[in-house]
């Protein structure tokens, strides 16, 4: 299993607190220690940085944990390999571009037997479950849509079919961001938080570090993360329940569905419908 | 004007050295302070470091100068806006995937007027006449091989249509890269080395920085370095002719031809007659 971090925001700010907790679970406080990548939106602009090395030890990741980026659309991954070798190819997130815009996809889980008949027009670089995936997403997208570049509501209606047909081959967390949205998939694990003012402290769990964020935000800010395991230990984390896509704008959840068929959709829609934001 | 650098080697090798001069003239020893990027090929994968910060006190620009990623093909590239605000999405180089490959383009120039019909299987982000161009050569190529990924020698001739229609609307100077080659369009500017054995002392223009790479390379390393402006003063640089348009692979130029029309065109095969490896 990998390790997913989102941030979605309704100002540019920086990831580098939530970035330190979850570096240290690239092979220092947990096992995941093949690769790791984080990309930010900057205006359409993206940046990606990819380190097939644990990111514990990543000159890297050195760099992004003390160099603020400030970005609204964040997605970054630590991998702990399933399929594909590890190598830079293999290592998430994963980008494309189509209508003009830049695409970011990163996926915690591991589907077995998936070969989508893919038509050419996005075709995976390496060899991950993952990567086929986001190209099976992006096609969907562009049959769906054609030279029409979709809005938020067709991007999360195609990726709610496709995390339901997908989904049904074994795990299927993803984090998918374009740079005015991230849309979150809890497939098994998944959870996220709002902050927003009145702002407080938080202490992460997987280092000693304390940030007031009072004193580094002004009241109109906020923030949505997302992570698949909450980042520290004295806030108030939300779960997604399993079986669940979630669209953040501005930062905040927008919109939820269920992506279960049958009674277990029935689980997942009351479970989450007191998150129901649409 | 941008600069442009490009290195395509035999055997994984590290542009520190080449990159530490480079960098100074983004800002500090020439006037190119609108952002800058790097790209590496390292087997299929790529990584593309981007900075709207001049290179000279960029963070990231440190960290490539200090840290060794070793790779086959390189392209990097300082900015001088000259089309589109300086911006994240109009940084070079730009990256694209076609083919189940990565295809990464840089352009020194300026091309008026510049609008192609792009079909929308690779469309612009920002807004240069560079990142057009990248689309309008990469839809090319797809329109001449379909399906079929590409040879070298395809890459070369569609890229040689392109280089004589697009360079009649300015300067065209560019660099494209895929993991096994490096194709280098000389419209104005542009200058190459081969290293090889035995090799001797560099030391560069930019900074008082010498390298034995006898030091540091085996008898059997070639690697071949592109630029701008030469980067050393102690070493024999090629000049590329004007309206030149050069295929690297394996560390050397192993095809060459001229890529402007009539008069100029004979003058451009003479001048280069004698580099011609193919």
């Amino acid at each position: 299993m990998c390790q997913l971090l989102g941030m979605n925001c309704n100002v540019p700010t920086d990831i580098c607190f939530s970035f330190t907790g979850f570096q240290a679970r690239g092979g220092a406080t947990d096992v995941h220690a093949d690769g790791w990548g984080i990309a930010f939106f900057e205006g359409r602009g993206a940046r990606v940085f990819l380190d097939p090395q644990p990111s514990c030890r990543s000159p890297i990741a050195a760099l992004v944990r003390q160099y603020p980026i400030r970005s609204k659309n964040v997605v970054a991954h630590i991998r702990k390999a399933t399929q594909g070798v590890v190598a830079l190819e293999n290592t998430h997130p994963f980008m494309r571009e189509a209508w003009g815009r830049y695409w970011i996809f990163a996926h915690n889980g591991n589907l077995l037997g998936f070969g989508p008949a893919l038509d050419g027009s996005f075709l995976p670089v390496g060899n991950t479950d993952s990567e086929r995936a986001f190209c099976w997403l992006l096609q969907r997208l562009r049959q769906a849509c054609g030279a029409t570049p979709p809005s938020h509501e067709r991007i999360f209606d195609v990726a709610r079919e496709v995390a339901l047909e997908v989904g049904a081959l074994g795990e299927f967390n993803f984090l998918l961001a374009g740079s005015d949205f991230l849309l979150a998939h809890a497939s098994t694990q998944l959870a996220y938080i709002v902050r927003q003012a009145p702002f407080a402290q938080a202490h992460l769990k997987d280092e000693d570090v304390t940030v007031d964020f009072s004193e580094v935000t002004t009241p109109d800010d906020r923030v949505a993360v997302i992570a698949t395991v909450p980042l520290t230990d004295n806030e108030d984390w939300q779960t997604m329940p399993p079986g669940t896509l979630w669209l953040f704008a501005e930062g905040e959840p927008v919109r939820q569905a269920a992506t279960v068929p049958g009674a277990k959709r029935k689980a997942a829609d009351a479970a989450a419908g007191d998150q129901e934001r649409s």
